[in-house]
């Protein structure tokens, strides 16, 4: 039997329908860099899904150029960007943002979250302060939405958050590296057009649902910066055969197509849940998406690690480790039997 | 009858050979960010094309992107890149050289072609010159083959180019977006083996020859920078799914497929060349490659367009203008055929 | 004798009166960071001198210091800046402006300075181009005034030029590393008060013009860039001993000092043309500043350089060498004696 | 009464002797951009005064330009500088750092130190994490000496920490603004000669210690950035008139005026401590240089800052605040004894 495969949400290829598209249009002559009719297409239909908001969309191949990419076109050299400090930029890119002339502002996360209250306090000190100016500004807020930790904003939190933003000046931009785990989890209750309406910038995450790659980047009409194409190419990211992107997500937003393949991972994910706790495993805390966090002994994992895959999170205490399983759009109800057999 | 397409060669999709293995491995578990088993199967199958030369291999998604990694993770803060003025990266990458922090330092192209002598004489005047500390150092040599022009470099001239660089400490990088288009010539006597000799770092282009995205970067070991994954990384370059350009390129370096498809672009080029001359076409300079270049009255233009997608280049007079006719690794005797018919 | 000194305008300390003001002074406590009462004093001395023009002004310590500031803080990202092939961000700031990001788009000068026909035509150029998402925007014009080559710009061209900027949306930016000089002279029709109303941002120059160090940089009031001393701040350009410009500048900027001891550099400098002349040394080119550039044998050159000090400025012909003699604030009638019993 | 001065170390202007050697040297024709020979001589005196260690010397402007072309010159891309929270780069220096390209990876301070544990351990979590190549490398190691806070590293300290740097090939760092005031505190067993030897890099500072600006930075040879000159003027802080800062430093290290003058901070700031004390006044905590840090009601504040200057340093509690009182090179007795009979 081959190893079960649980490690990520990025490890099988693209939804098959996206490929059988590759290959019917692949004799197509286009136009390039994104002004291809898939591409048009495509935002279209994410601008319908996300309410007809006034809105752009362009793609981007991977997160962390999306994230480099927006953050740094929307600050100015004087202001960073305050996150949590598990957000993937905080830690997991290789400081792009700094590479990029940005400081990441930390604050500590509640379950992978920014705190509304701190937050609020971190603006209030920073214009209290008579050095200030000696200081770097807040100018945007960045939240990973499901976050890192798997867990999920609430409406209200998002609401809350978006004003005090808008309060003070700072653009709000949502990382949706798995924005549609997060729409399809069962204990939500945002929506596209909440996010749309209270996020300044946001993507759409194509790489970890369902593309070969892709990120869907939205902007507030008023928010674009100018000359975007110009920004992109400038930083290397833009394609040549915008199709590659375009075709994905007009197939993706085909016929609902993005959120049935994430609601297959919330359900595999929620399965997974009931086989963990069955075989009586501790999770490390509550998520409501796919990726799940269990506590195991140090002396379980190697025995485990040779039948199923699964990924380190972090040290728990000397004997225990947290541990990383996730469910994609391509995981089936076949795997997740597999692994209760294993357990 | 659908607008005939020669306007460049990245308007069609990949070979089929590459979407039938997309689907054949889609659903395999493969590792992330480019340690998946195509991606090492592609690096081992390149270094045998380059004569099992001391070299790294690895995958970017396009040729702004990895001209501005190669250049800055190779550069030191106060160096800057020698380039032809009509280089690639001297007009048409946005400013992506700058962005990242060094100088272009232009030389007259002639024929689209650095000339050895002019940058001897460009070091040799840099370093006898008594300011030289308050100017930028040159740090690299930048050349495209085949060049913007269409144009090649013959083996001398890059031997005697490469000579200057390693006389002077400087690193020879070559652009090869077209590098098919170049080595498939009947009028080159380069081959891959002379160029992994000759050059520092160099990449072999796949966007333009046959892939959906993605060039193949390739450093001696020695000049290999260290942690350069991290480096891709930062760049917000480094695909989770490594698969996307490991899969592509594993199918264009099995059984020749990167050679037969560059050929066949340069089949249709010279039944392309005899078609123009028969139509008493001049051409703007002699080009042995995929790219021709013919002048054309303006008024003709607008009456050609109606049927035929070729590429503005630049004005010839007030009467005349140069336009770009390109073939294509999908270019068909048939498209050429038609092409015959319409002019 | 001590060897006679004419290699340039920054060998000698600071105006006498200068020191006398820090001794002064000295133990004075001052707010920190240009916030002292000198700081504030000289800029309202240098508003009223720039005819109380609505605009803001600010000490810096040195000229590519300001040049980089400057330009980094009012292009985009996408932009870059055009100056004359002759100009000091050009060549002589070891690439300052594309390490902070910006390309500086070169046009051929004439007589050290652009052709403003010239910038009309890189513009409509530029724009006319259909790939000019694919390029550097031109977001600024830099001139230097005097230029490098000891030259100045009429009013008629400052305006033309001017002219052309606000109708394309570019700043012109006036690099017055020695502007005293510029309008001292006696063949210049350009005042302060022109060049406040013409230009969006530019230097009054000390380090030449007989300070210690220090810039006065002057931006148009709607021009000035937000939390210009946070942006400061970060390129490590603030003073905290902010004293040290203030003084400097509050003292050139009362009794005129600063434009009587421009003067002197010009009066000498008309003294060293007529001796230049009488020797029958041939000019380069014609200079109506301290600058002036002879053409010298080769051979004269060596015994020459013995006993008097000159800058060597760029080859002739093979027997031929363009030498510069400078003038300053201190260069006395002694000197020019000296000088021409030495010719 | 003149209204008694101990915000800080950088409100009076420079030594004397200083200004009195400007005056001597003024009219001399030197050499420009730091190759005068006072630069010469104060290189001299300074590598004597180190110990004749095998290192270079250049002289910068201010502490923040010195930080950033050390930390950016000597880091590769990839890599980012660990500082303690309360380091001068994590907080006051308006994201320098970042600005140039690289993250401040911050420790929790302790007295303002990092604590060789915590860098160990920050170390070895990194190299031992296998997501290690998604994230910042940790390249150098930046320490202050006094610290913000006023702390000073004992010899134990700063030889653990660089021997965790050196078995890490990571840079050792030191942030000398008041190295002078740290040098003669009564209770340090670290001389000039120990940080020579320990550190890779470091400044003496003399912004705060006497010079009107000026920060003399040191590498150990083989540690020194090639084309260094190039690199400061790249960053525009190459200074036109390298006597500015030659001339300070000579004067400073000639006679041992430097440590004279930084006693004279250390005895007037433990007569300080004295009258606070004496005064019923609370220490926050124990410092043994220039800068004392006492907690104050917030209700005496207003009050005092009538008749004296200090600085706020951070809230302490809803009713009480800490304050600092700083002396300096050029505090006298008298001030101290005003202070007393104001208090």
């Amino acid at each position: 039997m081959k190893k079960l495969s649980f490690e990520c949400d990025y490890r099988t290829g693209a939804h098959p329908e996206i490929l059988r598209k590759f290959i019917e249009t692949n004799m197509e002559s286009l136009d390039p860099y994104g002004t291809d009719s898939y591409s048009e297409s495509a935002e279209e239909k994410i601008k319908t899904a996300c309410g007809d908001a006034d809105i752009d969309v362009f793609f981007l191949s991977g997160g962390t150029q999306t994230n480099l990419i927006v953050i740094s076109s929307l600050l100015k050299s004087y202001e960073g960007v305050i996150a949590a400090d598990t957000g993937h930029i905080s830690i997991h890119e290789a400081g792009a943002i700094e590479y990029h002339g940005h400081k990441v502002l930390s604050l500590p996360h509640k379950d992978g979250k920014i705190v509304p209250e701190d937050l609020k306090k971190y603006i209030n000190d920073f214009y209290s302060d008579e050095n200030h100016e000696h200081m770097v500004f807040p100018g945007m807020v960045y939240i990973s939405h499901p976050t890192e930790n798997g867990t999920l904003y609430s409406k209200s939190e998002l609401e809350t958050i978006s004003e005090i933003c808008r309060n003070n000046n700072i653009y709000l931009y949502m990382d949706g590296a798995r924005l549609g785990y997060g729409l399809m989890s069962n204990e939500t209750d945002v929506t596209l057009h909440d996010i749309a309406k209270l996020c300044d910038a946001f993507y759409i995450g194509g790489t970890k649902v369902g593309a070969l790659c892709g990120e869907a980047v939205v902007f507030r009409k008023e928010v674009m910066p100018k000359h975007f194409m110009t920004i992109i190419k400038q930083h290397g990211a833009l394609l040549a055969k915008g199709r590659l992107t375009g075709i994905q997500f007009d197939t993706l937003f085909t016929d609902n197509l993005y959120f049935k393949i994430s609601k297959n991972a919330i359900d595999t994910a929620e399965m997974l849940k009931k086989v963990l706790e069955e075989k009586g495993l501790r999770f490390a805390w509550d998520s409501p998406t796919n990726q799940q966090f269990v506590i195991l002994e140090n002396s379980q994992i190697e025995k485990l690690k040779e039948k199923v895959g699964f990924s380190f999170w972090e040290k728990y205490d000397d004997n225990h480790t947290v541990v990383r399983f996730a469910t994609s759009w391509s995981t089936t109800k076949e795997n997740i039997e597999n692994l209760k057999n294993v357990l």
